[in-house]
């Protein structure tokens, strides 16, 4: 790194009194807790510094590349297509990235997906592609450029390589109470996204009580920050707000949103993951300089389901292999008749998590065929007796938390007390 | 401690969030950290939100009652005379500790003197008394409890039984930039001082650029917390502000202040160190119960010496030994004639803790015979050319950067722009 001889107690100390951190301070602190001469416990007293105090876009961004620096940086330059990828800040029954990416790749823009394991209450793309029999998530840097070149399309596990130092920070906010801080949340998506080596790149930034940012500020300051990060990096990026009050589609789970994917990818699904999958696959076509092909024909000619089977093959998944289920099942009624008014995300995203889709650490397995199936959108009419819920879990003592966890998250109404809010709410560039 | 379950992180956060801990969430806190169940790095960004958000008055006797909680509490009621103790918030040249214990023996409160190493610029009253030949810091409880009954005064190390939970936070406070919190600092201080079993106490809160607290109002503060967390202990409690822009008498460093001391207990030494050796003195013995006797008049008879040589011979010391002295020294001239109108304490500080008086980690040695002398205080008359400090260490290598910090650390300038200062700022009780 070249850096300037600093000192842990005088980093912390700076930010504490709201200072600004020198670039040589950053790059200093970040090596020494990459190679452990700054110990966890200093590095989380200056993340809760940093929490409360902030830090200006020109620490952020120096933060951000000193992560990358930490690791290797991949360099997709010599494919034979433009890439373009996405992240998600999470949210529940958000699937988007299985539909998106195969989607993406029919329409001649390669997508190198380095993705995530859940945890709590939002579910990993990569646990709900495991449900898959035989499908893998490690690959090598080779297999993956190999599969982005015959099929365009990977979702894989990052590797160890890639920006060591947010993986080690990453888990050191989990444990300190120090993940929600935007500067260092920006910091760590976009240093694993810039390393990855993409040439465009589209966040989706929930917002809504099933969202990581509750409040529609703070989510359009993490993806203005975030934007300006990838532009300042060289990458076309763009951000879509979305809205993570409701949960997407009609399932959350594993196996059951990969079943929803399948059937968007098949020309149906629910109205609002099509219409996210949509809008997300031409902010990166647009993003890749391939806004002239319309990703609709692309499902309705059958080459984006091609593209899913071809990666799931690619990575030893059998895509036509009939999906786990859950051992027992038990349904909610509707208690009266009327409009779902509301249907509350973290409500649903903690049943499932209660039910066994998700984890509470980061060592814990997860069930492929747990989960909720919601048979009513916001909107829809209900009658009462009739199944509102689906709750599904191979291990029957877990119904009672995640009944706990629906009760209060859905009102009955009439209609004319229901107005739809829309699914994308801001765009920022 | 039948404290509730709680979880490292939902108390952190719960403080980031400027919420008020409850009880049981203190108590859990400080019992699992002290077991181990909530690891560095978790009570290292708690530290940071309470230093940067605070903690209020509850919060801060509960977490005190916690850490005393975490350890044994002595008890000396059974003693024959009252008990008071004195504790400093740490000055240059502060000395007060060792004629003050045995003064306040000497007119009949006994002294349960439990104390510390000197880190950073201020020095460690054990460091002190560690340079007379022989003496030792470490006694049993049994030990501690007859030498205060035979002699009435005891200084010494605090024993690993008393406040664990607090030895084990100021050590990481010390290298994760959280060491600078009221609340931190003042339930530290009382948590040992409550746990030592004294029934008087006297706090000598430093202010000044010698201090750790460098603003009256900080400082004040600080005074206000402890007397109040004191009162509900049940120990007699009040506090002095005094100022430390100007170093105390005209020695900092180990055998030199040593021999201050003795100085003053002969009837002698700096009036500055004999003002507020006997204020302090007042203040114990009116806490003890015991304010019929008159401490100057124990100086002027002798006992207070009696009882200095009786402690130091008690603890393996002999009292009418030689003491060390540096090798090397370094007379510093005035470089004009007039009033030296201003001395500076951090810079005097910082001077003696370079020549070797002070360390700068816990496991470093000092050097007994190191520090600075100075032959002029502010309002006295200079003449250039004639002796200003001296310096003194066993290392002529140190002679530079101590020389360095004294650069700009006083002023010379004509009477009329001198006005004297009160070294007793103010009183809280």
């Amino acid at each position: 790194m070249g850096a300037e001889q600093h000192d842990a107690v005088e980093v912390i100390i700076a930010k504490r009194e709201r200072g600004e951190l020198s670039d040589s301070q950053i790059d200093w602190v970040i090596d020494a807790y990459t190679h452990g001469a700054v110990a966890d416990e200093q590095m989380s007293s200056l993340a809760m510094a940093i929490l409360l105090n902030g830090m200006n876009r020109r620490e952020i961004a120096r933060w951000t590349g000193a992560m990358i620096a930490s690791g290797e940086r991949m360099d997709f330059s010599s494919l034979s297509r433009p890439t373009a990828d996405k992240h998600s800040t999470g949210g529940v029954g958000d699937k988007i990235t299985l539909p998106l990416a195969p989607l993406v790749a029919a329409c001649g823009v390669a997508v190198p997906q380095l993705s995530g394991r859940g945890l709590g209450h939002t579910g990993g793309t990569l646990d709900k592609l495991e449900s898959i029999p035989g499908w893998r998530a490690a690959l090598s840097n080779d297999e993956m450029f190999a599969q982005l070149e015959s099929v365009g399309a990977v979702i894989c596990a990052a590797g160890d390589g890639l920006a060591p130092a947010d993986k080690k920070l990453y888990a050191l906010r989990d444990v300190t109470g120090t993940v929600e801080a935007i500067p260092l949340i920006a910091s760590s998506i976009m240093s694993k996204k810039i390393a990855e080596g993409t040439g465009a790149l589209v966040l989706d930034v929930k917002v809504g009580t099933g969202a990581f940012m509750k409040d529609l500020d703070k989510a359009r300051e993490l993806a203005e920050v975030m934007v300006a990060l990838g532009k300042d990096a060289g990458v076309h990026t763009v951000a879509l707000l979305t809205d993570m009050s409701t949960p997407l589609g009609l399932t959350a789970g594993n196996a059951i949103e990969v079943a929803e994917s399948v059937d968007v990818l098949a020309g149906g699904g629910p109205a609002d993951v099509l219409e996210l999958t949509l809008a997300l696959a031409r902010e990166m076509l647009a993003g890749a300089g391939r806004d002239d092909v319309d990703p609709a024909d692309r499902l309705a000619d059958g080459s984006a389901m091609d593209a899913w089977k071809a990666m799931i093959r690619a990575q030893g998944g059998d895509p036509d292999a009939t999906l786990p289920t859950a051992r027992e099942s038990h349904v909610v009624t509707a208690p009266t008749s009327g409009t779902l008014t509301r249907l509350d995300a973290m409500a649903v995203g903690l049943a499932a998590w209660r039910l066994g889709a998700g984890r509470a650490r980061k060592e814990d397995p997860v069930q492929a065929g747990a989960g909720v199936v919601w048979h009513a959108r916001p909107g829809d009419t209900v009658t009462e007796g009739a199944p509102l819920f689906t709750l599904l879990t191979d291990e029957p003592e877990r119904f009672d938390r995640a009944l706990a966890s629906l009760e209060g998250g859905y009102d009955i109404g009439d209609a004319a007390s229901y107005s739809a809010s829309p699914l994308v709410i801001d765009r920022i560039s």
